[in-house]
């Protein structure tokens, strides 16, 4: 993790599954997959201390020392998503407790309360020996603290704690009583300790705070372990965490605010990759430290955890990887190398078979590592830059997943709903928390407010105010940050902006037809009934015959008058239609965008001397032609393009004008 | 809850969710409306006793005086469904304990438990305070004690209490033992204590019993409050409870024989009304105390609660209020009159929204409220008469759901399976319960009455020896009170009088046919081997080629010799061949019946004065136009009808002859 | 339970739930019906010990007495799975506990922890005194030993228990944590008392040795029991358990070990019989002990746990009890005898109804037990040879249950699957234990053996050898006896002999098309991609284009070399591609097999002096003629038959060559 000299290629390692005497033929394995990085130790924990206080580093040590002679450099994680049996049987407490209130067995991993100060203790004592003994370690050039968050707790401790975290944001509980409205249902609180930790449906201000606590424990944990391991690093190495993605446990700009580096895993599980879909997970990733990141964990052809772990077709992680790179990964990792014989994960997808013999997949990671190996350089220090911001909110996401109102009502499908057609029109977009400056954007979308804070109606005004294009969709603007409803027509305090306010919204029990001039489609789940506040606020589309409430009522508007542009979107348009909207929307904003055939994806990054770099991939299963508007030269095949060119199956084209 | 002079409207109103200042503005709304009555204070408990003893009911006392000064009526609830966080954590043991064994956490409301002591004597101490202080108000015309009765507790508590609760009805172990046949699998019990609360599947006997016992323990609880309440009130205040329509947690007739008025908050969830299903749910409530009842809640077009929670269609809010009327409502109040900022039900409908404004559905409420006004003295002291009856007993279907052999059949939809097509006759029916009196009803239904005593067989067969008509359905006749099989073929002691007895009954995995002279349907999930027993009982319908065992065997009979008659009907029939059957019936009766076109109800209200108030409400999405066999007048639109007259969708006439 | 010297018919009998005044009336339908055996007592420990040590068994002795009188056995049941109330009470730790911790409650039955001591002791009391009082009994022919064992418990003796059990099997920790891999995730165990239970997913080495714990629980339960009997009893007693077929709780060779008979309990429950899929669990019944069994249970007509309890056709049961005597059974019995009034099985099927009367289906039984009386002389003695084996295992049902990959993929229906065309073809089949040698057979099939040990690398190795012909399948020779993959390609020591590897498997999401010179088909959740050894192997089989990996590659290959022949089937096929290959491999291994019409299942018991017999079923709801290549004579019509006959629907011929 030093600087982005090199895309890495690596795997997940477990040494200490193997004999030692296995460890050459692996490593030599590894050097001719062209793997340049592996990640190493996150779940060795009781290897590295058998008991505690004994430590047991040297086959560690010997493990780095040997990859480095093979140009394989190391990145190692901190294995306390997996304190050992001894630890949790001398530290009962060390264990967290579930939703039924009973201890955590021991036999898998993520079995430790986060809060426990015994488990603090632990981890503190033994993170500072790991990173005393390999922090100096030139081979070592990152960490990655625990692994994978995502154990909630609900024990003593972390219930004294949830109460503590809530008298210092609060202050009294008067202010609580009223911020939660519990008079309603007598919940009048009149002592911190009669607060409890929510178990199934709950006040929703008291849903929403729990959340946040869960993410300022880990947070809280994850700087423990970031202070004992600091003092012992080499300034260039940067500690991360693997987070999961679209995984909603709790606030990722919290948790990535004290980290070098923001890293996720990358899992299909069934089925397989819709890069439409995917492409903002990635963009989701990068804007939580808005910089590049690693792809640490993908998966070799299957996992093992799905209904059905079927295999990614033959190259399609080949384009995965490229689709990741072209979103802004510096590195891809598989997980993992080789199968161990035993433990939960037998049967998931690795590069060396239990034989010891290289898989099938083997040789599409060697045909991944030969094209990194090639443009390596070229893409050294680039970045991915965009005229579009989506607007992202664990809050927003919360609130709703607390009451979607309708069952089917999901914030992320509603998020990837509008990403999906900027995503085939090749527009780079950053996915940005709401409460970010938007300056420089010229076209911002929100999906889904539905909470609104100061700082983020004012960004949203100032960026109108300076000539943006700003795309409002329905259930934003309901709620304070405390998950109580506005004392106002959503969008609440964006109304003004938006020239328009809510009189009604109904979740849908069938599709309800919507009508403009330039747009025929329907709605699906959702509707809300517009009513035009403001002159320069333009009737969009309308609804047809619906349920009486919605008949003939503005469903979509725009306001016209100032330089900027705001839309309100208060329905949740068919696919067809989406894609006309958004196109309409991205024309008017005046975005540029690229053309390509069904499944290629063209992206761009942009190198520090400005030049830019395309990034061409097929991810479909048959050979495709692509034709570019420019001469241009090709850095993985070395040759110069002009015209069409074809892009075999699940290939992948990186190219700069010439 | 005066005598009815009046037809109310209204709302659930909680003032102490808003500051003072916003009253006068909310009342103000509430005239506008045509409100004539709230529902106050039912989960205000925490407002109303900040902590234990300290009283706070100025604010009460103020809302109910202001509310008068503009012609609005109180009716006030005890607020016990909602203990507040002081009580419970005082009082651990008041919390009602889960099928886990678990505490029930603090948060959401019912969370205490009906038998403990301490709640006992926090409920009487509170009730008590309230009674004196609002028992004499001129304003408050009636009470509702505790909400939605539902909770059901496992706590040690209720184990003792159920003990005690058999060995009182039993006498002794032996009894027991021999009632429930505990020799079978060894259940023998030696001693009171060894008895469970059931979970789960149990020993039929003693699952029936835990059902009774539940019923008792709200009753005994409500009894607590009704003589703490009683002693303070006005003669001519009435207490009620609003009970969950077919809800089946307990004995309803229990429970309503210590109140003065039956309730019920009529709540659609998902999808929308289906008026011929429905209308048997006010019956029942009807038929609990055999008066008029009150539609205590219902919602304003949406709820919050269900997987969809689409709206009602614009007037269909409307149509149903008049459908509840048709059936015997008093009143209607909806709630609730505006979403509170906070607290689980943020997005339930109201009439008012957040932002203090009218919603869309106000203008709904407002037209219903002008037609109460139009019509309020005309109805005042009109009641249901009906020929037909339906016996319901709550010991039969708890018989049924604890082991329905078939999964798909359900008590409640075979009771509507046969009050549908009287629905659609526009036939009014009173649902008894199995064990009155049956004098002066032509014709009587008895659905899957699977449990008999000495009650019900003695006033059948009075009936039926006084010419009365008798439908028995399949299921008839199997157990005793203790749930126990009957040592003898189906129906046992109605067998005689049936003419008719069940050979074997077998639970289909597909439908069979049956055939008769006039009626060719199928059964659907049940159908019964008939063997007639004497020669007057006819065979209606045979099943054609089936299992085997089925095949030409009888399916239906109908006794034919005495004055009354009896139909046994063994089948499940499809829906065209149980209308054709109920007419049949209807016809062989003489039951009067009112043509109407599909989607248009005709009920009839008879006033003291023995005139018929025809209400005519059109439950269709568009308008229809209905035929009179006679000149009448209509009331709400104060004009003399004549010939056919138009009804726009969702509206409702209300007529009488000239 | 005597040798068979007669072919039983009869019933679970329970006289304790009736008034002694009603036996006579019972016995005398008994044996009106034909009815040679009853089952008494296993439930009736309450009534037989009604407290500590106060034993009441002369009421059984009288009952067992009065159905001696009327030419009416009995085997009497060890009610050791219904523990009573003042049992479980005195001694609660006797109660087992659940997987959330709770003690199971007082009411159902298996109930019981068969690790408490308490509870052995209890048993052994108990046990010894029903021994001594009816060991002698000249009517009493045989014991069945607690019912349907089933339960699993979690409390803290169980937990040592399976603490010591492992530290018996493992010797050391060092040991353990290497056959399981413990490095993997921190899992090493330091203590034995760190191990846990296993609740939801774990390692797999401790998850498949928690199934042999249950069973090794089990067996030391039963065997206190055998050794608390077996002085008592005379010689000709036989000891069994009724087991209940394909439930996968424990090993059931392990059980059945000590045991002196094998016998289950069949039931359908919803739906129907399909006799292709069925048969093989009487064959797996049978190779428990590898000799003749009993069918203690089986449903007359309907079961009661159900979601649809439908009935069984009119003969369907009939036919059912004669494919048990086709396939080894000695003795059907009916369960149970008559509805008691009480209990939870009251709407259970039976013969005789809740008013005493006999049901439609008496007569069945009737029809069943003239025809067991006629060829009862004829069968006696006689047993089923076969010339093919299937090997079953259940360490590999519980390896491959514990982590499906696909979670279609169910071990049952893939060894059903092979079964399913030998019996479309009438071919005699053993199912064995996976270590049995396999001298004697012509074919072995061994479906997804996924744990190898060195017995049956062995036994399969020699059978090749000398000649047989084996048929492996997918996922086969993946792992070893700890549930730790081989470090080998599968089939691991078995790909030499297979000629043959493994090079990957997939898990499929959609079917693969699957190409040979005969065969045309596709596979279905699962393909492996094969890479052949030797070349005396041939490609029986390629996948066609598929998810790029499988694209051509071997599906199927047979080795053509030595005297004997080896398959290895790498697919899953269609059901018409299977039947193509299986009828294929008869052929090719020149197994006999026999023609018969759809629904016709012609099956051979052999007598001590070498004579077949065939037992012709008829599983359909029709009629339909049979051909016989011979002339035969029909035992139970008492006539000759040749050339063609009429075989009535549901009914069975019993043949002999003439």
């Amino acid at each position: 993790m030093t600087p982005p000299s090199r895309l890495h290629i690596g795997a997940a390692y477990y040494p200490e599954h193997w004999p030692e005497e296995r460890w050459p033929e692996d490593i030599r394995l590894m050097k001719a997959a062209g793997l340049t990085v592996v990640r190493m130790a996150e779940f060795a924990w009781s290897t590295m201390e058998p008991s505690e206080g004994q430590y047991n580093f040297d086959w560690l040590e010997r493990a780095i020392a040997r990859l480095a002679e093979n140009d394989i450099l190391t990145v190692l994680g901190t294995p306390t998503a997996a304190p050992p049996a001894w630890l949790v049987t001398q530290y009962p407490a060390t264990l967290a407790v579930d939703e039924t209130g009973r201890r955590v067995q021991f036999g898998n991993r993520c079995h430790a309360c986060v809060n426990s100060p015994e488990f603090h203790a632990a981890v503190e004592r033994f993170v500072t020996a790991m990173a005393k003994r390999f922090g100096p370690n030139p081979h070592v050039i990152g960490w990655q603290i625990d692994n994978e968050y995502n154990r909630v707790c609900y024990c003593d401790t972390c219930r004294l704690e949830f109460q503590q975290f809530l008298r210092r944001k609060y202050g009294s509980l008067e202010n609580l009583n009223a911020r939660w409205t519990t008079a309603y249902w007598s919940q009048t609180y009149s002592a911190w300790e009669q607060i409890p930790l929510p178990i199934g449906p709950h006040n929703p201000g008291l849903m929403l705070e729990f959340r946040r606590f869960v993410g300022a424990s880990y947070r809280r944990f994850q700087k423990r372990q970031l202070d004992a391991l600091r003092p012992h690093l080499k300034p260039s190495d940067r500690v991360t965490h693997n987070f999961m993605g679209w995984f909603g446990g709790f606030d990722h700009y919290e948790l990535t605010a004290d980290l070098d580096l923001a890293a996720w895993d990358w899992y299909i599980g069934s089925g397989h990759n819709d890069p439409l879909a995917q492409g903002v997970i990635h963009d989701l990733t990068r804007g939580f430290k808005r910089k590049n990141f690693w792809l640490m964990e993908t998966q070799p052809g299957n996992v093992n955890w799905a209904g059905v772990n079927n295999s990614l077709y033959m190259g399609e992680a080949h384009a995965m990887a490229w689709q990741a790179v072209a979103h802004g990964a510096e590195a891809v990792l598989y997980w993992q190398w080789r199968s161990a014989l035993g433990g939960q994960e037998q049967y998931h997808g690795t590069l060396v078979d239990p034989s010891g013999q290289p898989r099938p997949f083997y040789q599409e990671a060697q045909w991944l590592a030969r094209e990194f190996a090639a443009v390596s350089d070229l893409l050294s220090g680039s970045e991915v830059r965009a005229q579009v911001a989506m607007l992202h909110d664990y809050d927003s996401r919360w609130s709703i997943e607390g009451q979607r109102h309708h069952r089917d009502f999901d914030y992320v499908e509603h998020f990837t709903h509008y990403y999906r057609p900027l995503a085939a029109r090749n527009v780079n977009v950053d996915v940005l928390h709401a409460d970010q400056p938007l300056d420089g954007y010229r076209l911002v979308i929100a999906p889904a407010l539905i909470i609104l804070n100061e700082t983020r109606v004012r960004h949203l005004k100032a960026f109108v105010e300076n000539g943006g294009h700003l795309v409002l969709t329905l259930r934003t603007g309901v709620k304070d940050e405390y998950n109580a409803l506005l004392p106002s027509r959503p969008p609440g305090p964006l109304a003004e902006l938006a020239g328009v306010e809510v009189e009604e919204y109904y979740a849908l029990e069938m599709p309800v037809p919507v009508q403009g001039e330039w747009l025929t489609g329907s709605s699906l789940l959702w509707a809300e009934r517009l009513q035009v506040l403001r002159p320069d606020c333009k009737v969009v589309a309308r609804y047809q015959r619906a349920n009486g409430w919605l008949d003939h009522q503005p469903a979509i508007t725009e306001t016209t008058g100032g330089t900027g542009r705001v839309w309100y979107v208060g329905v949740n348009l068919d696919t067809a239609a989406q894609t006309k909207l958004i196109t309409r929307i991205l024309n008017t904003a005046g975005i540029p965008q690229i053309e390509s055939p069904p499944g290629v994806e063209i992206r761009t990054r942009r190198r520090p001397d400005g030049e830019e770099i395309y990034i061409v991939i097929n991810h479909n299963r048959s050979g495709t032609r692509v034709r570019l508007p420019w001469n241009g030269y090709e850095h993985i095949g070395k040759r110069p393009v002009q015209g069409t060119f074809e892009l075999p199956a699940y290939s992948t084209a990186v190219l700069t004008r010439k």
